[in-house]
């Protein structure tokens, strides 16, 4: 079992409003299992390098994957620390002041040095989290991938460990003597939402919709 | 006038996936104006870090601000290059194969070495492209900042120019052998959507949601 507590080190540790910190698993997980885009950092020779990726969440394993012919994400497994940030936008918050605006969000930062999968067996099962990880149920559906699918690609996984959460639900937060001003101020709710599946144009007819995608949904 | 094209630097370059890359500024543009979040890139003594940042755009800068008390956010304007990452998610794609699991995206990725804005005046015109970029019209609705207030900001600006463009937007793509399958397939579109705007619980009777809010949409 891994631990409830997530590992503070200094890298992951909120030194700005503490009171937006979290380092529970749960708290993590719950980010992680909502989202389906990850921001990977890496740094070569000191320039950073930021990749939006989809990622799936092995229990206490982030999975990251692509194509081996990537320099970047080969990279990934030189042994080379990345960071992982996870980002869910809840809110844009019109305050009353210009300074106060701002958003409500909640997002996990994970800092780590990736572990590369080799052979098809770790790889499989990596591709089978990043599957779950974006319809719960569809892994058992589609077709698992070939030996030869799996040589094309780097799969790593990054220990959700050092790593830390980071929200703000907070609203509209004004400064007292702003609160008499005539300006309107209040939260517009952002959300992520699913539109109807569309069938692929070249689906065999009588197929219908499967248990992952229908409905649709996400935590 | 910037160029219409984007500095096309290897470190931008797309290798993998070529005729998804895009190096048109309009392109950028768009994606930049219709996303609300960046995730920025900076590497401290090889340590990358991700930290998702609201930003704006003013013409052919790109904009980011935060407390000057954040060591990460004074490390901007220090001379190292950074990355910004703006992703939008435009559907998940679910194939016949585990394999070819995808997801429609469109994204920008900008490098570049941040200028630290300097005096109240630079700052106050950041402070306006950042409010104008969550709602368009809200700078000159809301409260501008003090001087106060802005010397408690960190703001830079990094050039939107050497940077690409990359989108999917294939929607299901599998392998001919796998098309007579009895496995359905096909794209969930994804969208950001915005509730009905919610009222500060201590704004003032009497105030109208203003231009900028009602309604509330994105590009």
């Amino acid at each position: 079992m891994p631990s409830a507590e997530l590992t503070r080190t200094d890298a992951v540790t909120v030194k700005r409003k503490r009171e937006r910190a979290d380092y529970r698993r749960d708290s993590a997980n719950a980010i992680l299992d909502e989202a389906l885009v990850a921001h990977v950092g890496i740094a070569v020779d000191g320039q950073p390098f930021v990749i939006p990726m989809a990622f799936g969440r092995d229990g206490d394993r982030l999975i990251l994957h692509g194509s081996n012919a990537s320099r970047l994400l080969r990279s990934l497994g030189d042994g080379q620390p990345v960071c992982v940030a996870v980002t869910l936008l809840d809110g844009v918050v019109l305050a009353r002041s210009q300074f106060h605006t701002s958003m409500d969000y909640r997002s996990v930062v994970i800092v780590g040095v990736p572990r590369l999968l080799d052979g098809v067996d770790e790889k499989r099962r990596a591709m089978e989290a990043l599957v779950e990880h974006v319809a719960p149920g569809r892994a058992d559906e589609a077709r698992p991938a070939t030996d030869a699918e799996l040589r094309q690609i780097v799969a790593v996984e990054i220990p959700i460990d050092t790593a830390s959460v980071k929200a703000r639900t907070d609203g509209v937060v004004d400064e007292l003597e702003d609160l008499s001003l005539p300006i309107w101020a209040g939260l517009v709710p952002v959300r992520t939402e699913f539109g109807a599946p569309v069938a692929a144009p070249d689906l065999r007819d009588g197929i219908a919709l499967p248990p992952s995608v229908a409905p649709y949904t996400r935590p």
